[in-house]
Parts: structure tokens; C-alpha cells; sequence
């Protein structure tokens, strides 16, 4: 007996059903964009390591996969000591994202594409996180992007064609909670925190939902008592508002639960957001909550994140990241982007049965010539149908079984006096 | 001006013609495979390094990508100086073909798949080749595979269903070569080589069509003249036979071209495989060649190879190899495969223009109200339209040609007058 193997850690194969599964919820994403004038781009899965260490990562970059050089000696390996620096091994990297690579192939291509250009990613991504239920090393995101826009028009469509996706998917009672960052600095401003400690609070409210208030205050208390106190009333104001997942998005019920005093910009350009999107499907509601934060440093506008009631963490999320596109560039160009996390997404969703073909299979005596059964088959195929030889056993049920479970719908047997497929006795499974 | 970036050595990005170009071929190849009864899985682009280094890759180990352990320390690198073995830096490696990872997969879920297992595996795979025309460091394989099917079934259901899929693609003038392992072991014992050197001839009869005959009993002289000089002469007498691109497949024209008194059980096999194969699509020619060779070592018994005039080299090839798929398991189970070379194919094709959804640019004016734009697009899509929005220009003409070029088929203005999607006036583009 061999010793058991498995794929690599925190990695997953994926047997046909729910590769099928996979597959159908894809080409209904893909779908979905394209219908919104979004277009398809692919880039390698790995990218140079300086360009995935540039700092755009965040602390994706510490989770990174780095590939080896080749043809590597001692001397690189004694060199590499010496500096301390281990990435001078590696020349490549695993992507951790589709945003990275996305600045990178818009550098490079930048000539070949449209002022505005509207890009699908539908890719995997690869992270050495610590594996845990729910968290995959390798998983896929479907990420759309529209680069070279610098009106709310970005926003709206992007968040338009996903909730389009969202809704093709089956998904109803999605909640998108909206926010912008210009808000949340406006909120620091307010409380009195030092621009350079902006960061690390953001890091705190993001944890909102896991550690309240006091949990928020303690955190941020040791940097400076008396803005984490003004923190702390703020957001124990909040909590009450957000339980259902948020405000309405109008500039009354905005204005009504952030600070009076505060001021920002940023309140009438969510409700101009709001009143653009309000065909949106019924199965999507837009909230507005100002504790949002996003984990990602880049952003610098609106940001916004898919709740679902079946999810524990959020499916999906995105905002505007104007200085970001242009960096590989050195120019600024204004980009958002909105990515759906396809691992948690996947699991929410109902594929309906295949209708698009009938599909067989033919229980076969293996007395039959290879050349009937074969030619047998394929006027089936050649009929629209699928077909799957399965050679007859004494055990008949456990045969039938097998092509029921597989998904076939129906079966017939060829025997040695089977003439051709107008033989065939075709009947239902089950 | 920043320093000009691109995509790491070797490998490509895709632009959105050439997407959806390669989508539309690989929805082509995956329904064809799906109609024949085979079943796509995927597997972690990684695999254990050990697993990929364990022999059954050939000299494509050679060319893998290993994956940085993480949390590396000057003492491992110390280590691997004193052992020699800079392999121990790694843990991972990108995979460089299917075939590994179907057998590590096959290994890891035997029992949860069917006595006869056939898979489809659409996906990239990594090599660290030299960059030359027409070969890259990440390209796209289309494996079928049977598994569990010790009869020429496996053969006949493989080499099917690629040319069922070769032909969906619009590739006439196909040429399938086939030969035996086992004759091509007959060949060798006829002419008197040791069974060591064997693999080593094998390699040179490979390059029978670069280097000739002559060239090929020059490799092998050194080793031993005599059954060089024997096998030279059979070769040349080949030669006329295989100008294109092979033989019949029937006992009498193989036996008649392969030496008097060598003796095989395999020229019947092969035979009984075309006559089950006499229902091919027009496109594809069936011909015996007993110089193909394939290069993996791991073939046991039929291999084949794709031919077309438009590509120097095989669009695909494959064959049977018994020993391989148990290896992880401790036993031994029967198995075939195909091989469909995408990037190969992809640029043999035509791309029909894709009629499934009338396509439309909406060409707006900025004075247009947000909501209104959005809710004139959304009515569009509902109607079953692809849409993209495009601002007005003073050049309306570099607008248009930009929307022709990108696939769309017609456009409509969409001013501060524009009420709603029934005022549109649509008009074709060019």
C-alpha cells in the first residue's frame, strides 16, 4: 500500500462535479461583464519579483510565492547570506492578486487600448497564508477594472455589471456597503489624529465588527487617549446604525449619523452614487456605513464590499485607486475596480441541470466490434447528444447508479445484435 | 519617462481580440471532449517538488520552476552549499505538463472515480525553455486521458474525439500518424542493439526527419557499427514511404514497408485500431510512420502524433503508457492519452464572428444626467445587447473606427435629449 497523496497544502483538487460547478458559475460572470462592455485580458501568473515587492501589495507581498533562479551556484547562495537578502534567489513570483499584475500590463500595453479601458480578470492567485476552513493558497478572483476614467461613471458601471453577475448567479439579498475614503479621513481629522497615525487607526476600525468600540479605543488608546475617546463616542453612535449592514445612501441619513461638525466633500458625491445606481436589481441594496474601511493602502475614493447572509466574511469588494494604475508608468491615471471572490461566491450558488444536451450512456457487452460501438457513439454525438461507454457489469444497478450520479440522464444497451444507434432502446435514468 | 515594462521573459499577455480568440477555441476543444463522455477536472498549479522530480517528466524536469520555501534562514542555504543540492531550497514547482499531476490526482481520489476514469484537462503549464519563436515559458495543454482502460477502446475514444475536436475548430488537412512502441522495439532487436541503448536510439530516430538516415546511423555508429549501418539502410529504404507523411494502415502496407522476418505482434493492433477508426471526419487522415518515436519515456504500446501543413512541428500527440499512472499508487493501471497543443492550434483558426449578441456602442455626450446613461445602457442589456459606453470626441471618426475595431456592430448617440432606450436611433458601424 502506498503512502496516501494529497495535493499540495492548503491547495485543492476539484473532481468533475464541482469542476462543473466552477466552470458554469464562470461563464455566467463572464458573461455578465462582457454584456457591460467589459473585456477579457490574461497575464502570466507570475510577474517579476521586484514588481510584486514594490510595496502595492500591502502585506500580500510577505505571502507571496517566489520561484527560484535557475542555474543558481554556491557563490549566489553565499552572496545571499551575506546581504541577508534570500529574494536575491528568486527572479519570479507567483501573483497574489490581479491588481499588481493589471498596473503592470496596462504599463506595458498602454498605447494598444482605449482612453478608457474596461478590463475582465478571471484568474487564480496564489497566497502562503496559513491554511484554514475557507482560505485557499490558490483561489480565483474575477476582477473587473476601468482604467482611465476619473468620473463616478466608473463606480456606477462597475458596480453595476457586478451586481448583474451577482444577480445571473442566483444571488438575492446581496447588500453592497458603500463608503469613501475621503470620509474616514474626514472622521480622523475630526477625532484629531496625526495624519502619520492614519494607517494604523484605519487597521483598528476595520476590526470594528470582531472588537467594538472598547476593543477600537483600547487598541488606539496608548497612541493618544483623548482622539481614541472621540473615536470610541463615534463609533458607539454607529454601531446601532449598522446593525442591519448600513445606511441609506442620501445625504440626510449620511449626514444624520457622522458627527455634526464634520466636514467632507465626499457626502453628496455617495448620493449622486446612490441616485445613479437605483435600477440596480431588487436582490442587491446599497448601505452606506463609514466604518468601511478595505484593507488595501491604495485606496483613494469610494471603496465598497459585497455582504451575503450565507457568507461570514464579505464575497467581494473593490473601490477607486486613482494613484495606483500609474505608478509602473510614473504617471497618475485614474483607475477603480470591483473583484468578486469567487471561493465564497461558489459555494452560495444553485447550478441548475444541464439542459443543453440529453445525454447517454451506452452500457455496452464487450462482445461488441470496436468499430459498431464506436460508430454507434458517434451518431449520437453527431445527434447533439453526450455520450459515455460504460461496459455492462454483473452488477447493473452500481453501473447506473454511477451514470445517474455522473449526471447522465439516460441510458441504453448495446449488445453484439445492436445493428446501429437506430437500435438503441434509449431510456430515462432513475 | 518611465523604463519600458514587459510581461516576464518569455511569457505573454493577452489583449482582448487575442482572449477571446483563445476562450472561443477552448469552448470549442471542452464541448468536444464533454460530448465524448470525458470529464474536465483541475489540479493546483504546483505540485510537490520531490513529486515533479521524481523521473516521469523526462528532461522537461530539467526545465521546471521551483517554488522559494518560505521562512528560508542563513542555515538552510549553509546546507544546501554543504549538500550540493540547492533542490532542498524549494518545496513546490509549477508544473511542466498534465500528465504528472493526473497521476498524483488519479493517486490522491482513485476512489472516487469511475473503473474507467476519462479526463479532460484544459490548462497552463510552465517551462523553463529558451525563448524562441513559437515556444513560451507558460502555455496552454489540452489533455484527454483514459484511465483504467486496458483495451484499444482507450485508443479509439481519444484519437475520436480529437479529431471530433480538431474538426469543430475548422482544422481540415489533419494527419494523424500512428505507431507502436512495440515496433519500434522490433526494429531495434531486428537490427541487433543492445535493449540498453535503445532509449538512446530511439532519440536519434526521432530526428530522423532533420538529420536523415545518414545522420542518424553517424549518431549511432560509435555504439556499435553494425546494427547502425543494418538500421540506416531500413531507414532509407522508409524514407520514399513516409514523404507523406506516412502509410496505410492495413497488415499489408505495414508489413510490407517494416523488414522481411521482423517479427510483431503490434501491426494486427494497429490495424483493428484504424478499422475502428474508419468514421473519422474527412479532415483527418490516419497514417502508419514506424520512425515516430514521441519523446517521453514513459509509452508503452500505441503513440500518435497531429501533423498539418500549416505548423512545422506536431499540433498534438499522445499514446499509451500502462506503467505510469500506478506509479504513485504501487501499482499498475492501463492508461492512454492525447494532447492537443494549443498555442499551436490557436493560430490555425478562424474565428467565426461571434453572432450570439447584437453588439452596441453608445456614443455619449457628457452633458448626459448619470442615472439616465446607466439606465439607457441597463435597458439595452436587458434586451439581450453587449454595450459599451464611449464619450463623445471632436474626433467622432477615431470613436467609431476604436468601436469597429473592438468587435462591436453598430452604435447610437446618446445626448441631454435622449429620453430613454426607445430614442435611440441604432445604426450599423462601417
Amino acid at each position: 500500500m502506498a503512502t496516501p497523496i494529497t495535493p499540495p497544502r492548503g491547495m485543492r483538487d476539484f473532481l468533475p462535479a464541482e469542476k462543473a460547478r466552477r466552470e458554469h458559475a464562470l461563464g455566467v460572470i463572464r458573461r455578465s461583464f462582457s454584456a457591460h462592455g467589459f473585456d477579457e485580458i490574461e497575464t502570466p501568473v507570475v510577474e517579476d519579483v521586484e514588481r510584486l515587492h514594490s510595496g502595492l501589495g500591502g502585506d500580500n507581498e510577505k505571502l507571496s510565492f517566489s520561484i527560484l533562479k535557475r542555474g543558481l551556484d554556491g557563490d549566489d547562495l553565499t552572496a545571499a547570506i551575506d546581504t541577508g537578502d534570500l529574494l536575491s534567489l528568486a527572479d519570479l513570483g507567483l501573483r497574489f492578486d490581479l491588481t499588481v499584475p493589471l498596473a503592470r500590463f496596462y504599463a506595458t500595453h498602454r498605447a494598444e487600448l482605449p482612453p478608457v479601458f474596461r478590463s475582465i480578470q478571471i484568474a487564480p492567485v496564489w497566497r502562503a497564508e496559513r491554511p484554514q476552513k475557507g482560505r485557499y493558497r490558490q483561489f480565483v478572483q474575477c476582477d473587473i477594472d476601468i482604467i482611465g476614467e476619473a468620473s463616478q461613471l466608473a463606480e456606477v458601471e462597475l458596480i453595476t455589471a457586478t451586481a448583474a453577475a451577482l444577480e445571473a448567479l442566483g444571488l438575492t439579498d446581496c447588500t453592497i456597503r458603500i463608503n469613501d475614503r475621503r470620509i474616514l479621513n474626514g472622521l480622523l481629522e475630526y477625532c484629531g489624529f496625526d495624519e502619520t497615525r492614519w494607517p494604523q487607526v484605519l487597521i483598528s476600525i476595520d476590526k470594528l465588527d470582531k472588537i467594538g468600540a472598547d476593543g477600537v479605543v483600547a487598541e488606539l488608546a496608548e497612541g493618544g487617549a483623548d482622539a481614541a475617546a472621540v473615536l470610541g463616542g463615534i463609533l458607539s453612535d454607529l454601531e446601532p446604525h449598522l446593525a442591519d449592514g448600513g445606511v441609506e445612501l442620501t445625504v440626510e441619513a449620511i449626514t444624520s449619523i457622522l458627527p455634526e461638525g464634520m466636514d467632507t466633500d465626499a457626502v453628496a458625491d455617495l448620493e449622486a452614487l446612490a441616485h445613479a445606481l437605483d435600477t440596480l436589481p431588487p436582490g442587491v441594496a446599497l448601505r452606506f456605513d463609514p466604518t468601511l474601511v478595505r484593507g488595501m493602502g491604495y485606496y483613494t475614493g469610494t471603496i465598497f464590499e459585497i455582504a451575503h447572509p450565507g457568507s461570514g466574511s464579505s464575497v467581494g469588494g473593490g473601490g477607486r485607486y486613482d494613484g495606483m494604475i500609474g505608478r509602473f508608468l510614473g504617471t497618475d491615471v485614474p483607475a477603480a475596480g470591483f473583484s468578486i471572490g469567487f471561493e465564497r461566491v461558489v459555494d452560495l450558488i444553485e447550478v441548475p441541470e444541464d439542459a443543453s444536451a440529453e445525454s447517454v450512456v451506452l452500457v455496452y457487452d464487450p462482445s461488441v466490434p470496436l468499430d459498431r460501438l464506436v460508430a454507434i457513439k458517434s451518431e449520437l454525438i453527431a445527434r447533439g447528444h453526450r455520450v459515455r461507454l460504460d461496459r455492462r457489469a454483473k452488477n447493473l444497478k452500481a453501473v447506473l447508479d454511477r451514470a445517474a450520479a455522473a449526471g447522465f440522464r439516460s441510458f441504453a444497451f448495446v449488445d453484439a445484435d445492436t445493428a446501429d444507434a437506430a437500435a438503441l432502446q434509449v431510456k430515462p435514468l432513475n
